[in-house]
C-alpha cells in the first residue's frame, strides 16, 4: 500500500500501531508528543528508557500548553514511565500482516484516507484507528477508504443498552430511513439502541451503500458484546468497524467512553434515541457539541425513564428535538452549511487564501467574527483563552477556528492559534 | 361597590358591559376607540348613530396608527357601522343585576381588582371581562378578586380535546401539582386537556386556594359544553370563570381563537400538554409567546398524532420542553423575574420613579436596554419602528416596553412610545 503516495509510508504506519498499544485512549500528553515529535520519534523516545531531553521537554510541553494541559500534564517523565509499562507488547508487524488477511488494517493521520472529520477533536484525536471490514477478493486497504463514513453524510445514531420497544423502532426505522438517504450511521455496536440502529442502516442500505459504521471500545479482533457478533460481520459484510486500541485489547469502562468521542467525531450529527438520565449515549452527546456538532435527542413518554436523558438533553443542552429520519436530515444539512462545508473533504486549495483585511472578514457569521476579532494580532493563543477573551464556550471557538483555518484566515502553529500572516511559525495543523 | 373607590363608577361598567356586547373580540379599532375616547363617550358615539367628528378620528386614528393599524382599518366610520349592528342588544343594566344574583359579574380595567397582566395584550387587551362563581353568602365582587389568578402565580394548561390516556395523566397530575404549590391553573373548559387540567388543579389544591380559572369562548351563562357542565360549576365552587363575550353570546371559532389569548395573557405561563399538528391549543401557545410569556411543551411519542404539535412547538419556536410540574415551576420564576416582577400585583407607586440618565439603565437587562436605547430621545415611536431599529421582534418589543414602563423608564402616549422625561404629552396608559 505505500506504492502511492495516498498511503504513509509503512514504518510510520508501524510506529503508530505500537503506540495505539502504548498510549491509552484520551491520554493528551501522548497523541500531543506523537504529533509534536512525530511518530517515529515518539516511539523512539518511550522505547529508549531514558529520559526527555530538554529540548525534546519543551517542544512537546509548548503543544501540550497550548492545547491547554495544566503545568503537572505537560511533564514528560512521568509520562514515560506510563507509556512504558507496556514496551513489551510492541512489535506490531505481525499483527498488521496477520489482521490485514482477516480484513483488518490501521489508518493514521498521515494516510489522504484518514477520516479528516477526526481533527475536529484537537489533541483529542486518536493516535490510529485499527479497522476491519469483512475480508474478501480486494485488500482491506483497498476496501477500506470507500467504506469510511462521509464527513458530511453520516449519522450517529445511539442510546441506552435498556430500550423500550418504542426506543428499538424509533432507533431501527429512523437508521433505516437515513441509510436509504445514502447517510452512513454510526454507532457503539452494543445491545439496544446501538443494535437497533446497525440493523436498521442494513436494513435500509441499497448494495452500492455504505450503511454500516461500528466504533468499538476493545480491539476489532474482539467482536464484542458476544451477543452481537452475528450483527458485527454484517456491519463488516457492507460497512466497516473501528477501534482505537489494539488488537487484544479488552473494552474497559474509561475506553468506552473514550470511544463515544469517535462516534461523535465521525459523524456530523448525533442523535439520541432513548437514554436513561445517566447514560453513556449522554456522553456521546456531549462529545458532539464539545466539538460543534449538533445533537438531537428523540422525544418520547415523560414517564419513561429510557427517555428521562434525551429530554435531560433537551431541556438543558442545544440538543435539537428530533422525531424522525427527516428531523436528522435537517440537522446534518445544517451542520454541512458549517463544519463541513469544504466539498468532498478536500480542504480549500492553498491559492484560494483571501486577502486579509476588512474584506477577509466579510460575510463571517457573528460568532466567527468575535473569535476572529479576539486573536492577537501578533501572536498566538488558546482555545481556552479565546474563550475567555471572546466570552464564548470552547465548544464554539473549536468550530470556529475550523471554519476560519478553512478561509486561511487563521494558522495554527505549535504555539497555538493566530491571525493568519501575522504568525511567526506557520505550520501545517495535518 | 362603588362605595369604594377599588371600583370604577357604575357608569363605566354599564357602558362596557354594553361595549362588550357590541364589539367583536379582537376589534382592535374597536377597543382602541373605547380606550382612547373613554368608555362612555364610545358607546354615545355607537349610539348616536352620526358619523365620527374630525377630532375623534384624529384621536383614534393617532392611537390606531400606534398600535400598527393600517390607515384602510383606522377609518372609524366602516367600524361604526359594524358597531352599530347590534345596537339594539345594548341596555346591560339589568343584565348585570340579574347576574349578580347569581354569582357573576363584570370586571373592567378601571377597577384595581382587572388583572394587570392583561396589559401585556396591549391594544387586544378586552373591553371588560365577564366572570362567575358559585352565587354564595357573600356579594360576587367581594368574592371574585380573591380568585383571580395571581400575576405570577399562575398558568394555563392547554392542550388537544382528542387526548390519549397520556395526555390525560400528564396534564391531571401536572395541575394537581401546580394547584398543590398555590399556583392558579387557567385553562379553557373544553373537552380533553382542559378538563383533566381544571379537574387536576381542582384534586391539588386546598380550601385556601384558589386553583381553577376557565375561560369560556361563550358567555358565563352558557357553560359550553354541555357535558362539562358539573365540571365547570365544581371550578365556580372554588375558582373562577371569565369570558370576555357578554351573557348569551354563543362560542364561534373566532371567539374560541380570541378566547386563546385571555387564557394565553391571564397566566405567566402557557404549558401545552399534547396538541395535534394543527391545534387551537397552539394558537394559546402563540399568543403566550407574542406578549413575552414562557412557554412550556410536554414531549411525547414520536408515533402519536397528540403530540405531534407539542413536538413542533419546541421543534420550531422557544417552546421549553417540560415533562413535570417542577419543570413548570421554573418556567414560572424564570417569568415572575421579567415581565411579572412587581410584587403583589400592585405597580410601583409614583414616588419610586428613578431618576433618568445611566443609572437609571443600570440593571436592566440586555434586551430591555438595547430596546431602551433604541427609543428616539425627543419623540414618540411605534414597536414595530422599535423592532426595526432594535433589531428584535415585535413580541420582545411589547415584554420589554412593559417592564421599562413599570421602571418609569418610558412613557405610552396617544403619539407612540417614548423616552420619560422628554416625552411630549405624557398620559397614563391605564
Amino acid at each position: 500500500m505505500d506504492d502511492t503516495p495516498a498511503w504513509a509510508p509503512e514504518s510510520i504506519r508501524q510506529a503508530r500501531a505500537d503506540l495505539s498499544r502504548l498510549i491509552e485512549p484520551g491520554d493528551l500528553l501522548g497523541s500531543l508528543t506523537v504529533s509534536a515529535l512525530g511518530a517515529e520519534p515518539a516511539l523512539d523516545l518511550i522505547r529508549s528508557g531514558t529520559g526527555p531531553s530538554d529540548r525534546v521537554q519543551q517542544q512537546v510541553g509548548e503543544a501540550a500548553e497550548t492545547a491547554g494541559l495544566t503545568a503537572r500534564q505537560r511533564k514528560l517523565a512521568p509520562a514515560l514511565e506510563r507509556w512504558r509499562t507496556r514496551r513489551g507488547q510492541t512489535g506490531h508487524r505481525r499483527m498488521l500482516d496477520s489482521l490485514r488477511r482477516r480484513g483488518g488494517g490501521l489508518l493514521i493521520p498521515e494516510d489522504a484516507a484518514w477520516p479528516r472529520q477526526l481533527h475536529d477533536l484537537g489533541a483529542a484525536q486518536p493516535v490510529a484507528l485499527w479497522f476491519r471490514v469483512a475480508p474478501g477478493e480486494s485488500d482491506p486497504y483497498i476496501e477500506a477508504p470507500a467504506r469510511l463514513p462521509h464527513p458530511a453524510r453520516s449519522v450517529a445514531v445511539v442510546g441506552s443498552r435498556e430500550m423500550t420497544d418504542y426506543g428499538a423502532q424509533v432507533a431501527w426505522e429512523t437508521a433505516r430511513q437515513l441509510a436509504a438517504h445514502g447517510v452512513s450511521v454510526v454507532s457503539g455496536g452494543a445491545y439496544g439502541i446501538d443494535a437497533a440502529a446497525h440493523r436498521g442502516s442494513l436494513e435500509g442500505a441499497d448494495e452500492e451503500q455504505r450503511p454500516a459504521v461500528a466504533v468499538l471500545a476493545g480491539g476489532v479482533d474482539r467482536l464484542y458484546p458476544a451477543g452481537n457478533e452475528r450483527l458485527l460481520h454484517a456491519v463488516m459484510d457492507r460497512g466497516i468497524i473501528f477501534s482505537e486500541m489494539a488488537p487484544g485489547s479488552a473494552p474497559t469502562r474509561h475506553r468506552f467512553l473514550q470511544r463515544n468521542r469517535l462516534i461523535a467525531a465521525l459523524a456530523a450529527a448525533t442523535v439520541v434515541v432513548e437514554a436513561r438520565w445517566r447514560s453513556g449515549a449522554l456522553s456521546t452527546a456531549h462529545h458532539a457539541m464539545d466539538i460543534g456538532r449538533p445533537v438531537g435527542a428523540v422525544p418520547g413518554s415523560v414517564h419513561s425513564a429510557s427517555s428521562a436523558g434525551c429530554h435531560r438533553l433537551l431541556r438543558h443542552t442545544p440538543a435539537q428535538l428530533v422525531t424522525d429520519a427527516a428531523d436528522v436530515m435537517e440537522l446534518v444539512a445544517a451542520d454541512a452549511a458549517g463544519v463541513l462545508a469544504a466539498p468532498d473533504g478536500h480542504p480549500a486549495p492553498e491559492g484560494a487564501s483571501k486577502p486579509l483585511g476588512e474584506s477577509a472578514t466579510d460575510g463571517l457569521g457573528d460568532i466567527d467574527r468575535r473569535i476572529y476579532d479576539a486573536l492577537p494580532v501578533r501572536s498566538a493563543t488558546t482555545p481556552s483563552r479565546l474563550s475567555e477573551v471572546a466570552g464564548l464556550p470552547i465548544p464554539h471557538i473549536f468550530g470556529a477556528l475550523t471554519r476560519l483555518e478553512r478561509k486561511k484566515l487563521v494558522r495554527r502553529t505549535t504555539a497555538g492559534w493566530g491571525r493568519a500572516g501575522y504568525h511567526p511559525a506557520p505550520q501545517s495543523s495535518g
